[in-house]
């Protein structure tokens, strides 16, 4: 009963006790409308600008600072531009605050600012306002990042997953779980020789184009982060009152990716990433939307991975096909496999 | 030497190491010309809204997280919303990123995100973003809460502190200290007697009404937070290049911070408010703008406390008139004697 008074790693981890954290504390006192939509970006409308602003935040607190691939300023950046990107929202600022553990070397700050300099200007995008904060040593943990960003929203866009219809096809932009176990062996120092590294990217110049090109076709998107596709999917479901059925076989994983997760009993649908989104469209517009992100470097790995069905009298479900042909339930994550990856 | 490799307490306090830090380290990596403006808000334009948007950052580390007269909750809010104020923009809506430790009472949470919700409400602006992140138990201090905020600069705001002219008056909106004794108390729990507590509260409706009333003879506001007034009043001569001299015995400083600041060797002028700012308004409009402000509840020990001149050969300093008739210089803050008051 005691570990129900406090918080736990599980309420952090994206999945179901973070829904029940959200649902239980932060909905009843915060609600609003906008809030309310639980997107990765909120919409605003107002009378001082045409269209949407798109305005989101994330934090970042992942261990350790570097990992193969990335660190936690490539993450910071990217995260929030990705959260603009899946709502169809072009990245016009963001920015960043740091909290800081007393005794952190400037060597590894000046690394992540330089990181988030790249990336600010790969995702073509200014940091415009800055915070720094320092607490003694044993209150942090190196370095926490917070992003925020604002964009400015496509006017074809109509990102909604409430708008997700039986028929739609899901698309997958690329592989599952580089981020979360590129991360993770950095932490573990398990000595397993791996060539996967994070896939920490923007994916503006990937996701903007389909939305430009197929406007309303493009029902929802969003990127891979804490828990994973099959958390994610879940909430669609939810979301969207419809069920689907995801082919495991057409489940894009790396090689790599797939003998860790074996080796360790990790299942790749639970793992992040942090440069892959996935896509629900029109089954008129699937086969196009696939070749084009085929096309763009950061899909060349995507893949058709489902479709949207009507719900049967059980509610809203994932389901997967085997590749022996059965088919099981997919839940959403409940407590993390992999805490502090994002 | 050593400690020149690390980041110190110092660099967190908002005085000249902080400067050192921001100025060493984010500016030559982040540099693009609303960061370089260092402004509590950054002002954007864009050719998809009318007029200038407002967007400013701020990560909260108070502890302890409760204290006489708020709480971290209603301190993010009101902060950011501040930060806003100043700008002569007004409040739109507020992202809230959460870095939870593990273990956290969900009852702290929830009298926390209570806080922040009444906040709002007084304040008039909604968080329509929100993200939570939990870290192992040692990793953080119960809760550090980043806040963002998006709003409408008021077409008639010219707030810049190169508008600052010899001749224009200084006006502080009230009380030094109050804030910043107020979480010392608590921290350290000396059994010391006061009645002091946190000044905390949003400056919309004290400061929006001048801008709208007096426009470009409003030169420059800000909130008194990290460094205190001393380091304000010299970061405004030095982006204005102007002098300017306090007179001390203006400065309103309430009975029980006086006492617990002579007990303890404080000096007010280096401590943090978190509902006071500094105006520095024309002489034309200076008498007017100081009653404008004392009928307003958040303003009635407003007062005028000096003027900005031209500098002499030796460039832009602060100086302060002693009540013995002397008169010294005023640095701003180099490392804080009070740290995580915000």
């Amino acid at each position: 009963m005691e570990k129900q008074k406090r918080v736990t790693l599980g309420h952090g981890a994206g999945g179901r006790m973070t829904q029940d954290l959200i649902g239980s504390l932060f909905v009843p006192q915060l609600k609003n409308d906008i809030l309310m939509e639980m997107g990765d970006s909120a919409l605003l409308r107002g009378k001082s600008f045409h269209g949407r602003i798109a305005f989101t935040t994330d934090s970042f607190v992942v261990t350790p600072l570097f990992f193969p691939g990335g660190d936690i300023g490539k993450l910071a950046v990217n995260g929030t531009i990705n959260d603009l990107a899946v709502a169809g929202a072009r990245p016009l600022c963001l920015s960043a605050g740091f909290i800081i553990e007393e005794g952190l070397p400037f060597d590894d700050l000046r690394r992540v600012v330089t990181s988030m300099s790249e990336a600010c200007r790969d995702g073509d995008v200014q940091i415009v306002a800055a915070d720094t904060k320092v607490v003694e040593k044993g209150k942090g943990d190196g370095l926490f990042v917070n992003t925020s960003g604002v964009g400015i929203v496509n006017p074809k866009a109509r990102i909604d997953p409430k708008r997700v219809k039986a028929g739609d096809r899901i698309l997958l932009t690329g592989t599952l779980g580089d981020h979360g176990i590129s991360v993770f062996l950095a932490r573990q120092k398990l000595g397993i020789e791996t060539d996967v590294k994070s896939d920490c990217a923007a994916l503006t110049p990937l996701l903007l184009p389909l939305v430009e090109k197929f406007g309303p076709d493009i029902r929802f998107m969003r990127d891979l982060t804490r828990g994973g596709l099959a958390t994610i999917l879940n909430e669609i479901a939810a979301q969207g009152r419809k069920s689907m059925t995801i082919d495991e076989e057409s489940l894009p994983v790396l090689p790599g990716v797939t003998s860790v997760c074996e080796m360790l009993g990790f299942d790749p649908v639970y793992l992040a990433n942090e440069g892959k989104a996935v896509v629900v469209v029109s089954d008129e517009v699937a086969d196009d939307a696939l070749r084009m992100l085929q096309r763009h470097r950061l899909g060349r790995n995507a893949a058709m991975v489902g479709g949207m069905e009507t719900p049967d009298e059980g509610g809203a479900k994932v389901y997967m096909k085997t590749p022996v042909g059965g088919m099981r339930l997919v839940d959403p994550l409940l407590e993390d496999q992999l805490p502090r990856i994002c």
